[in-house]
């Protein structure tokens, strides 16, 4: 678990140290629950009874701390998990190394036009080479004018090191140690691994999700069927279930649901 | 670490696992802040520069978990400590033991007469006879009800859990599992076992600092030094400190404070 | 809104004060989604596309502050709510009102024998009565024993506030402050209030869905729809659901599920 | 108090709402305090003894939200303070404006020699010069290049937005909302007001300090009284002031304090 898992074109995350594993989140529960968890046999039973209940502390009882290297985009969707510890190499101390995030060409996606947020098909030809051109060429410069303008040789006094950082772009490379409990991590796996997440932030969430498999099996693959594959079924939604497994016809105009739930919950029962 | 250290008269605090220690905060550190703490040259130096400077987040990468078993009472105000993760035996689900506080009679207090919150000296003779015979004859009757009221032999239906316990005196011991990082545990202890802290949960802090300093000794070291023999000296205050050292007589009429604030200012000066 | 709300015997709720409406959920998600929002044409259309994938953020903009009173033992529920500010009625200065919970006799419940947490039927006839008097007494000698141990007249030295209150019963009704936002308010109702809940704390949750249906319609009309009527279907649950729409008979034994998960499954389908 | 400050060269802040007042923090501390707050006769002497004494829940009871428009680098620092909500504008929904924030000639400051963190003097002649020029030039060359790869017009595709915004510099604008706790938000301006913060987001800092001054006045005194001006003396610092009052002149070596904190505390005493 302590290596270097390698994340985009320069970026990794490294496992620093954790504190407990499954049988840490069965101890807490069998603590609180007491004879409530009897009846449930095994550890992986009362692990899956837990996560499916949202029973949420027991999870709570891990924790893990990890070394990140990751762009300062990225960086800045991570950081709205609050419910973590965070120390960030500071550029206000330190010089920021020569490391920008490029996209491979098949990431280089076009703006979605059916998703406001999401990606489109890649770039192709020029479209494409143009782009990338843009993304080198201006961090290559970018970075040559952090190091002249913090350049105190020759009689110059360079200019401190908090100002020169603001001018390189968002796609420079930062580094942090980031510790967060079990259950925040899920939450941050499951936000940051979906489907509608930014590729690059998916990255990392894909990572983790493998160091979780390794770190507790048993609450990963609860996760997965609890979690990650489960949906959120509305009210109007299981009514209309529940009136189609009796046999009757459904239509959105008797659901209940406006167009867009509608096409929402057709895309869930298709799926 | 990991032995039960017995607090009061039926509760202990227990370290059931921990995460970093003294070289974890330095490690943190010396990310966050880089060249910043070459100037630094020890760990000692550093966690002291660290604490003096309230420079938090490294503390924040230590982790501890306690298994504790406290009254009632003490749990409430303990649970005010908002950032840190709980899992407490639940008397919802489980029958809670027949262990209830009853002070030593030198923790029998008055309350006190120039201190709202505080206690006075400890009753005596018959006052002190009396109310230790009506806390255990009404926790041990408490108990026999709870019993009586659970009970579900004999034709009797049994009252619930959930209900039955509300009858119980808050001196009734419970338990839980309590996880929390190395700056909160801090905060914790600054707070509870300051003199103005009720003794109950004062005699769990004062078992924290002896734990801590076994487990982090720099960094407790540097809590005592900053935090725990520290005062916090008012504008006002130090600007009569700086007068008085320039060989100025100076009276709380020209000090630009309250009564209350110079009585305060003084006994910081004299204690 | 800001009258009291009586719960339960000598309980109420009254809001304090508040900050923001439906209108100001909206006003930040324009500024977050941007031209995101632009296809959602009205405010309540905003919301419930908010509500049902949990795009939580906006919700925190509302604020809103509670007079609470309440027995104790439901305090200790309620405070396992971390992400809020509390001022509680403190019993280190103060005397506490003669003032206990005792249960309507409807309210008087059994063990429930399927469910280790929650209730079953009402208990009856000699049984009942046996219980009421023991929480009257109990409660009234406590109060008593309360009053004397705090006597400082005739000689008498008095305990002090903070021993004294620990012989009460956790029956005894305390009163806070409690501010919160509305995203962990709308998570308390729907985990306070759900049929799992103790009912002592669901009658509070109760009586915020009704404040909250008043302050905020629209909120909590999506509320309702996508959190309190929802439900969260597992990945093998959803198999399921497909598997029987396209005509296929599915039984436990080729669900995927364990027969506890199939038996909630079933419930959820019928209910 | 709702309309704009303009801070920095193109930022602001403005109050979208607030809750509460001076009063909603002495009504707060009565509750909890009980008797105990009778001997404080008025709402001054009683918020200088929460502050004073570090009683900081009832300053949780205000809440205020801002509307801020801000440079990225100054965000990321913003948004290291965990108990707030926030809701910024999201550069993977809409586009950018071409701001950045370009320092004023007497901000450009040199890295300064004695202090890792801090500025120095301001750079002179060319060497300042060349640098304004570097920060407008790049800036207004990225801005093209963003409209550039997003163009979709005439045949080609444009790249996504999430991706396009990470070749701007960390001098570019954005904004969001900002809601707190006054407990929280002085904490914010202690610190970020703080000599040792970086110029930018003390500007912003200084701009709240007015903002509580009008809104909480009789907090925002105490607030400078006890926090602003004062200062944190260690137990060896406070030993050696009674030393000196005593009429003993102590030196470093006798003073139980390292150089460097004896520089500090010779700082402090003449400051």
């Amino acid at each position: 678990m302590y290596f270097a898992h390698e994340v985009l074109d320069h970026g990794f995350i490294r496992v620093i140290d954790y504190m407990g594993d499954d049988g840490a989140i069965t101890q807490a529960a069998r603590v609180s629950y007491g004879k409530g968890t009897r009846s449930v046999q095994n550890d992986a039973g009362l692990i899956r009874y837990l996560m499916r209940h949202q029973h949420t502390t027991p999870f709570e009882m891990c924790e893990v701390k990890f070394h990140v290297k990751l762009p300062i985009f990225v960086a800045r969707q991570w950081i709205r998990h609050r419910t973590a510890n965070v120390n960030e190499y500071s550029a206000r101390y330190s010089i920021l190394d020569r490391e920008f995030y490029v996209p491979a060409p098949e990431q280089l996606a076009a703006q979605s036009r059916s998703n406001n947020q999401g990606r489109g098909t890649p770039l192709q030809g020029e479209e494409a080479a143009r782009v990338l051109e843009i993304l080198k060429t201006d961090s290559a410069r970018a970075y040559d004018h952090y190091e002249e303008m913090l350049d105190d040789r020759g009689g110059k006094t360079g200019l401190s090191r908090e100002l020169a950082r603001m001018n390189l772009p968002a796609s420079v490379y930062t580094q942090w140690y980031w510790k967060t409990d079990l259950h925040n991590l899920l939450h941050f796996v499951h936000l940051r691994g979906d489907s509608h997440a930014q590729y690059e932030i998916r990255a990392f969430a894909d990572v983790m999700g493998k160091i979780l498999a390794d770190w507790v099996p048993i609450t990963y693959a609860a996760f997965e069927d609890y979690r990650k594959h489960a949906v959120l079924l509305s009210g109007p939604a299981l009514d209309c279930i529940r009136r189609m497994l009796a046999g009757e016809v459904v239509t959105q105009d008797e659901s209940g649901m406006s167009k867009r739930e509608w096409r929402e919950f057709q895309a869930i029962l298709k799926a």
